[in-house]
């Protein structure tokens, strides 16, 4: 099965000029930039987990299992260059149609994906199994020696934004999302980005990692977060009893970017609007630990990192 | 789950001069030497496929699904850096004991082969889930421009070596084999090393592959197949008909280094002797394609890479 599945990837994944050696040896050789630090990242997705292989289509959890990778080397401000993807295949395949239609079809979700951000997909380990289906995807990507984003650089006084909008993934972007790469790049190079991270598990838990590793705490201006459609719809559909802004702020799976910048660089971004993605002012780092949220009419209260939000 | 165990690890994991970042961020950071070519390679292994979670240690599942990525690199040549582990772990853990002391039992079979090998880990996805555990490591070397081994540089006439002896992995190495990185490492100081690959699947198998990536078929010398008392043993439990030579030809998971080589070089290390693990020769490249077993009255009969072989 692997050795099929090689066969009609090759016809499809085109040489890459950092990778001499793709698919099908016992290891992919890559070539980083010369003066460039490497850039790694793994994410694993499982079914009945991250999607549910009975009724997602297999090209949106092969594209997802690619993007939430490429979303991680976003929040370091990496340019992609390969991937390696190990797939453990339930053996009848999805609705019985076998282990290898349904390789085909995570690849056909990936291939795209792979094409549009420049990355090469060097290798991996295909296999077959009586379990439900599993995908192991590393990323690698270059960027120049102390130029990362990391989430421990951000101070007190630091200016909290992000892209896009939040909540409510689940009915939207879950699937189809872009990874911020192309934001992350060119803001790596206009500001003066001093922590980052890509929001994964929700704002206010994601929010509460950046400012801890940034031994900072942080506040949180609610009126601000830029609350998707989406979070409207699903706090009406779901009956969750939570508002459209608690959505925003606990739902997850945004892979937005999540930003910390001395408020000369945020107010300039803010003005130009430089991204695809409209960049918003959620609040700053403090340097009294902890989370806080200012309410509109300037109530200050603590948060629970994943806990219920009164707003 | 996963917090408590990067703050385990974190006490665990030594630093590492090609590791700027490790664990805890979204993606690591790591530093190749710049003159050299980075080598990736990934394994994924299942319970119930490459382990049986309710009956072999965790220690030791660990131990091999790092072992099996090190055993690629050394297939390549390659000089350990780091890896990464994905972890999806039953939510029982192993007999009841939750999933993060199953995760911990299995780094503690890594840790050791980590810092054995120079290797850091650092990063990785650690996940809780209904199904059954499923470990993915990536893991990084690197290598000279030009020093890799790869499996296609093979030329009719090369002599092919193998270090160690073959079969019976299941009752002795599968879990415990030391990867052969020492051994490939010296091998690409000393020998113009034309083809190499680690033996995983077989050796007729693996030869079969190894000799079609390099264009030529292979002559295998039955009688100089190094068969180890494994294989003799595991005959003769296992009822499964078959001889120790025919074991040591199909068993898999020997982990050892099938190499193709001028025959000068394969005279002078055969000589020499001057691996830790003895090397052996057991046939040669040929130009006619296909793979040939030639028995010690000199007969010559055509053998199917996977099949039963006729000794």
């Amino acid at each position: 099965m692997e050795h099929e599945l090689i066969r009609w990837l090759a016809e499809r994944v085109r040489p890459h000029p950092q990778v001499p050696l793709g698919i099908g040896d016992d290891a992919a050789l890559l070539r980083f930039s010369p003066e460039c630090q490497t850039v790694a990242t793994t994410d694993m997705l499982m079914d009945g987990v991250d999607f549910v292989l009975a009724s997602d289509a297999p090209q949106r959890i092969g594209r997802k299992a690619l993007a939430v990778n490429l979303s991680d080397l976003a929040a370091m401000a990496a340019k992609p260059v390969a991937a390696l993807v190990s797939l453990a295949l339930p053996r009848a395949g999805r609705g019985g149609e076998g282990a290898l239609a349904l390789a085909q079809q995570l690849y056909e979700g990936m291939l795209p994906l792979a094409e549009e951000f420049g990355l090469a997909l060097a290798g991996g380990d295909t296999n077959v199994w009586e379990g439900p289906l599993v995908l192991s995807i590393t990323a690698l990507g270059d960027v120049a020696p102390g130029k990362a984003f990391l989430r421990s650089g951000g101070q007190p006084g630091d200016e909290l934004l992000v892209t896009g909008s939040l909540g409510g993934s689940r009915i939207a972007k879950q699937f189809n999302f872009t990874p911020r790469i192309r934001e992350a790049l060119r803001l790596a190079q206009i500001a003066a980005v001093h922590a980052a991270q890509d929001l994964s598990d929700g704002l206010l838990l994601d929010l509460s990692r950046l400012a801890a590793a940034s031994g900072c705490g942080a506040e949180l201006h609610l009126a601000q977060i830029p609350v998707s459609p989406a979070a409207v719809e699903w706090s009406f559909r779901s009956n969750s009893g939570k508002s459209p802004l608690e959505h925003a702020c606990s739902d997850g799976e945004d892979f937005e970017l999540l930003l910390a910048l001395p408020p000369a660089d945020a107010e300039r971004l803010l003005r130009e609007q430089p991204l695809a993605a409209p960049l918003t002012r959620i609040g700053r780092l403090t340097a009294e630990p902890g989370l806080f949220g200012i309410t509109a009419d300037g109530t200050r209260t603590p948060l629970a990192p994943q806990g219920y939000l009164h707003a």
